[in-house]
């Protein structure tokens, strides 16, 4: 029994048949012709066919230009016709068919079968929720403010500040590269022996991810070289690199430490209605297939705005969403279908007066993350990371922010400069 | 002194301060602040801060709407704050900034202190015309037409019919990957010995690019591998990898064959006029800075279509653009900046009725690729083969089609079916 994975397709077009549209789609991508096949010859190429499993029709509404007139069709392509890795799907699904018009991925669905070849996040959420030993609030990160042109004392000092503040991750600026100034090896030296010397102060345990750069058959060492110098995290610029290098990293069992993805170059991608990859497929769902235990994209809140539904569909992929979805297939009850999932890190624009905000739309299961909304805070950088932790305390524990704020200075202040909003 | 790499953005907004914008990201995409800095810091900063060189706005002429208001913004990116490589490069000049509203990376320019780390093309366009021994014409392509679920002598039989019309390449479809139908050493074997047979009748060099894929970190060992059973040429889906994995297959010294890019899912970033990338950056510049050899995209004439002045821009990167350039910085007599060329092959729809335009538009130094045009030919495939041939030697000998169609059958059977474009 042939099983298939599924790619889901908005195509705006004001006059084409979608239906054969939606055919020359499942033959022209798997077995390229199929009526003008000998009949002794398609029983033998059934099997590689693609199938059309569902076409949905928006026909504009009255006042509507014709140019909105869409359709999402559903195609079903044979496993067996790519190998079980995401390059190959992609090839298949949206090589040739993305420079064909007005078309974008918006969705994707894998059988038991090619889910099997992803072992998936090797820590996810509630991995690193136990490296962190922190399971009844949501986290929070920090992001160094100024990094490039730093020195070893400078960026020492903006991690101690950071961890002090009671942050629980803290992560390496993306455009941090192997440099002079800061290498790897003395970066994770001097964030640990800083993360240390915080946590005599703050008594809590902390992650921080250093960007692993470089060239891409160097990654897998390099990454080993910092797990070795006691790193406890990874930073990856994912997109930059592609998704198949995200999945050999985090399938290797000596790579035993959290990976977060950045989406760095996303927005080439995802923000076009009628070109591209969806947010939720780009930075959800290829996401946690290919590994990533953490996720940053673009929060709804901030000065890198996505809307709020695309950010909500990527939290439901990352936490919630079943990624497997078989068609005409049984699948073996031995079969693993549910991957780990990976903890939603919403990004840019961060301030303590948005927490409700933050937790009410993506609930206790989020990382909360700053850069400017920590560093700007107008008693310095732990005030920064105080007022953000009293946030999500008061939060948790039903108050309103401006009445906890009363005895809570390091709030009080973050809210007189930013504002709250809910 | 500091060297750069010069990124130019199209940024849509209808009120931006566009200078002021332009600060911001010179300024936010390297030392993260500036003004702020006490003096003496600024001293050792200045090296590391990127500097805006260009802002050109273009207010909506009278008419249009005020979403046309766009900027065209260059930005210099000191070298010094990434490494040398293309996953460095993009993460600092697109990666938080291809999510900040509607933007565009419309050009980059590379330093000679950047390009030194980047040996280009091994072959290029002059080292494949050397292997095939053709220096007086545009060579010919062809593609397989259907390959997914084919087994070895259907997939020799077609090979064969293409290359007996006197093709000079003839290339894997993209969507084949390893499956125990066709493995990649079988494919080269049977391919290469129904080259020979073409050969005796043709009496002309053939190359075949065998479609490199699977998991990343294996792709060299399997290029070698290809190498070692005899494959002449390599096709490669660049983006589907990255970049960095064609820079570096293309470095090896051991994989001593042209490779070919690709361009499956380029359309999910060039095509947007607000987001992404230009095509004449993502399938020009940075595929001749990676090494490829030859670049498929999509050609003005068919079913999959670029727009002409996209498209003339790519050959233009290609083929005679330096890639090179330096702002304040004076470049050593020794640094070779020039990169070898990549042979342009503008792909899809194509028919013998186009090769007059195809020529005119692109010069001699192209390559007329075809699949249907080769092997929808009511005569056959051969036939298909040839009557392109013909219509390159008309062309070149300054004959219409028309006329030389009356001595050539198979060009006047072409030019029946799909008709001239001129």
């Amino acid at each position: 029994m042939s099983s298939y994975c599924l790619a889901t397709y908005r195509s705006f077009d004001e006059k084409a048949d979608y239906h054969k549209k939606a055919t020359g789609i499942a033959v022209g991508l798997t077995v390229g012709s199929w009526t003008d096949l000998p009949e002794a010859q398609k029983a033998s190429m059934e099997k590689h066919l693609g199938k059309v499993v569902a076409v949905e029709v928006h026909e504009p509404a009255p006042g509507e230009p014709a140019s909105s007139r869409y359709a999402d069709i559903t195609i079903a392509y044979p496993d067996v016709n790519f190998s079980r890795d995401i390059p190959a799907l992609l090839v298949t699904v949206f090589g040739k068919l993305s420079m064909d018009g007005k078309i974008k991925l918006i969705d994707l669905a894998f059988s038991a079968d090619f889910l099997a070849g992803f072992p998936g996040p090797k820590f996810g959420m509630q991995g690193v929720r136990d490296l962190l030993g922190v399971y009844d609030r949501p986290l929070l990160m920090s992001i160094f403010k100024s990094v490039v042109g730093y020195e070893l004392p400078a960026l020492r000092e903006q991690f101690y500040l950071q961890a002090a503040g009671g942050v629980d991750l803290i992560k390496d600026d993306e455009i941090l590269f192997e440099n002079p100034l800061t290498p790897i090896e003395k970066r994770i030296a001097i964030c640990l022996e800083a993360a240390e010397q915080a946590k005599k102060e703050t008594h809590q345990k902390l992650l921080y991810a250093t960007n692993l750069t470089g060239p891409t058959s160097k990654l897998a060492s390099q990454a080993k070289k910092a797990v070795a110098e006691g790193a406890n995290a990874l930073l990856f610029n994912v997109l930059s690199y592609g998704f198949d290098v995200l999945h050999e990293l985090s399938a290797d069992p000596e790579i035993n430490i959290p990976i977060m993805a950045h989406p760095a170059m996303a927005g080439a991608m995802y923000p076009s209605p009628h070109y591209g990859i969806s947010a939720s497929v780009l930075l959800g769902k290829l996401m946690r297939l290919a590994g990533a235990d953490l996720v940053l994209f673009p929060s709804p809140y901030g000065s890198v705005v996505m809307p709020k539904e695309e950010n909500l569909a990527i939290k439901h992929v990352l936490l919630t969403q079943d990624l497997h979805k078989d068609y005409t297939y049984q699948v073996p009850a031995d079969v693993k279908l549910k991957l780990a999932t990976s903890f939603p890190v919403p990004s840019a624009g961060i301030h303590p007066g948005l927490v409700p905000l933050i937790l009410r739309d993506f609930g206790h299961d989020v990382i909360v993350n700053a850069g400017g909304g920590v560093h700007g805070h107008p008693m310095g950088t732990i005030a920064g990371g105080r007022a953000f932790r009293q946030a999500i305390d008061a939060t948790l524990q039903g108050h309103l922010l401006r009445e906890y704020a009363q005895t809570h200075p390091e709030l009080q202040s973050a809210i007189d400069t930013w504002g709250i909003k809910e």
